[in-house]
């Protein structure tokens, strides 16, 4: 059959499936607002990291081009800012992860695309596009949540616990923060740094514009003594803007202190800098039009996730192959297509959106012992680390009390 | 963890499911209200054709205990009584089928389960007895839907469009009719006659307590002129009954007819007679209960479909196998373990059920077109008739017209 894919949106989700089509000959048409040499001048647009699993796919597009031990990453560290007695363990992957800039990495693979014989339209979308965008492709696959288009899907409470943020976010990139070095005794990693009952950080050493840089993302629970950075304005007062982050930081998150120089301590550039928060919402796959034709949703507009446990990215890329590989091998876009394409995509899918629902909780008395156990069984820390890759797996571990009581029983068992 | 499974029922599924736990070192209990020895002096069950798939996992389980080429069959004759012209054609199965009467089939392999020390407890379920049983074991698999049992699932609307009878059902065990012979020059199979806007006859050579017999199968539409039969009397008038069947055979299913010896034409045995109806009907997976325990559908009681597709036994013991790999992997008998086995069995079980309700409505053009083409195209009706083992397979060629015809064309391109 002839299949003419249009794409509204140019993130990762979008933009995996572009190039997947494209390599197995399918005509796809993005269309997205923001033309490359805008995205110089944007301001931070989130600050992700890729883990293996998603790098084995850039690498099957051909589009790595960030294939350099110099920026990637092994493992995680776990701070706990337990008063008195912190806690810190380190669980490894597999398989290097890394975080690119997104406002270098969207733009070069645009170009791939292009420079392959990809088709990008450079417009905005208005409500009244839609029906006569519906009309022109085979099918649509809608990528961003921008205007009319994500909220043609609707809500699945289901599978949608919050009606409102649980995080507030501060994300800035960073000159001065030390996360390691290729070639220093400590490898590169990221810190997962928690301080009970005011929030996380994430600590995740980036390629930026100007190089290596470190990316701080302050996960600030509403109500608690960070919740403020959500408004601190930096352009007012830059000065002040890194006094009073450097006093919270010092406070909560004191082994990334530790490792700030605070005389080079500063945003790597104004526009570094993200505030905001997310609801975290799951959305349905499609929408059928009168003539039989179907939208589909991908990437955010299905499933947006707190950026917690960095799962946004590396979903969307993920299910960005699977639809990709049911177009390839669909002979109708029906309603039977969308199952196929959820058979394939939602287990994966729905398990980062619970498992990141989960951890914006307060831990579970099971979950308290599996983090005291990490502590001291490294092979333990290991998976949960490695399961980044794998939410499926990760939430067959998390999804009860039992089950987490189990894995410990389990693995602990096997190291005695 | 310790895994005690209670299973009530001793069907097909439930049988498979016990078979399969005791071979993976996994304690079931399977409970059921009829002894072994009671089954030669009940009614016929139901007549049921396993396809290769099932006689693999029959033969996985050690209880293939009729690997015969004298009992199986290896093909359907479709016969379209249109007047004036009718339609007759054949497509090959890559493996071969075959019916043994479930009277002998269930007691077989209830012994074959207590040879090998498995539990069987002999007693009619109560409405009162479910609390008591769901706390007894670990995890209660019904895969009976009588009593209170069946009806704690609650149906799912979405897939069960029918909320009364399609066909009215006359089943029966026969001798006198030819079904082919493994000696003979035509070997065996199974016929497929249509009666347009009256039903269905499925003949099935069949392993009955009298050697190998001839199922009939009538599917007949309300309203029609065979409707009739699902109340005419046997034990009253078997006389008036032969003559009255022989007489609708000849004029609706005369290619069957045609191979009766009216003479010998009779039920095997008087008890050899089924009349009624079934609602395809879709029922929730599991029912939780106050102590976070849970008791999981299997078979019927998730999903029983009309017999006219040959499927309810085949998605019972695939099922089975599904919900035993899950039990056998299980780390808790939870949501997420719902899921899991959702995942695996919902696919091939949902298709079988959609498959079957498509085909009790009358052709819509695109399935009259592949009738028709079925006619000239052997290699498409064999792969229409091996998808009898892959309802999921053949509902993604029939789930939509769009999907019929793209079915078609590839497939005549092919032969072209």
């Amino acid at each position: 059959m002839e299949k003419s894919i249009g794409i509204v949106g140019a993130g990762i989700g979008g933009l995996h499936l572009a190039l997947y089509l494209q390599k197995h000959g399918i005509q796809a048409t993005v269309l997205t607002d923001r033309a490359p040499e805008q995205y110089a001048a944007t301001r931070l647009m989130n600050t992700v990291a890729h883990h293996g699993v998603t790098v084995a796919r850039e690498n099957e597009l051909g589009v790595n081009h960030w294939d350099d031990p110099e920026f990637v990453y092994h493992h995680h560290d776990h701070f706990f800012n337990f008063p008195g007695s912190p806690l810190l363990f380190r669980g490894a992957f597999k398989q290097p992860s890394r975080a690119v800039d997104y406002r270098i990495y969207l733009p070069a693979l645009m170009k791939d695309f292009e420079d392959r014989g990809g088709a990008i339209e450079y417009a905005s979308i208005q409500d009244d596009d839609i029906p006569a965008l519906v009309s022109r492709f085979d099918l649509l696959v809608v990528s961003t949540g921008k205007g009319a288009l994500g909220r043609m899907f609707s809500h699945r409470p289901e599978l949608s616990p919050y009606n409102q943020p649980q995080r507030l976010l501060c994300v800035g990139l960073y000159d001065g923060v030390d996360h390691g070095s290729p070639q220093g005794g400590d490898p590169r990693g990221v810190t997962l740094s928690v301080s009970p009952g005011h929030g996380e950080m994430i600590v995740i050493p980036t390629l930026t514009f100007g190089g290596m840089k470190t990316a701080l993302l302050m996960e600030n629970i509403p109500g608690g003594d960070l919740a403020e950075l959500v408004s601190l304005n930096y352009d007012n007062d830059p000065s002040a803007f890194r006094q009073t982050l450097l006093d919270k930081l010092e406070t909560h998150h004191p082994h990334t202190y530790d490792r700030i120089d605070t005389h080079r301590f500063d945003l790597a550039q104004p526009l570094d800098l993200l505030q905001g928060a997310v609801v975290p919402t799951v959305r349905r796959s499609s929408v059928g039009f009168d003539d039989g034709r179907l939208a589909i949703a991908l990437g955010d507009v299905h499933s947006v996730v707190d950026p917690m446990m960095g799962q946004g990215a590396n979903m969307a890329s993920y299910a960005a192959f699977e639809l990709g590989k049911a177009i390839t091998e669909a002979v109708a876009f029906d309603d039977r297509f969308v199952e196929t394409v959820d058979r394939a995509r939602e287990n994966r899918v729905l398990a980062a959106a619970r498992w990141t629902n989960l951890m914006l909780q307060p831990p579970s008395e099971a979950m308290g012992r599996l983090i005291v156990t990490m502590a001291q069984n490294r092979a333990l820390c290991d998976e949960f680390t490695d399961n980044f890759n794998y939410p499926e797996r990760q939430w067959d571990r998390l999804a009860s009390d039992r089950r987490i009581h189990a894995w410990i029983d389990d693995r602990t068992r096997l190291a005695a």
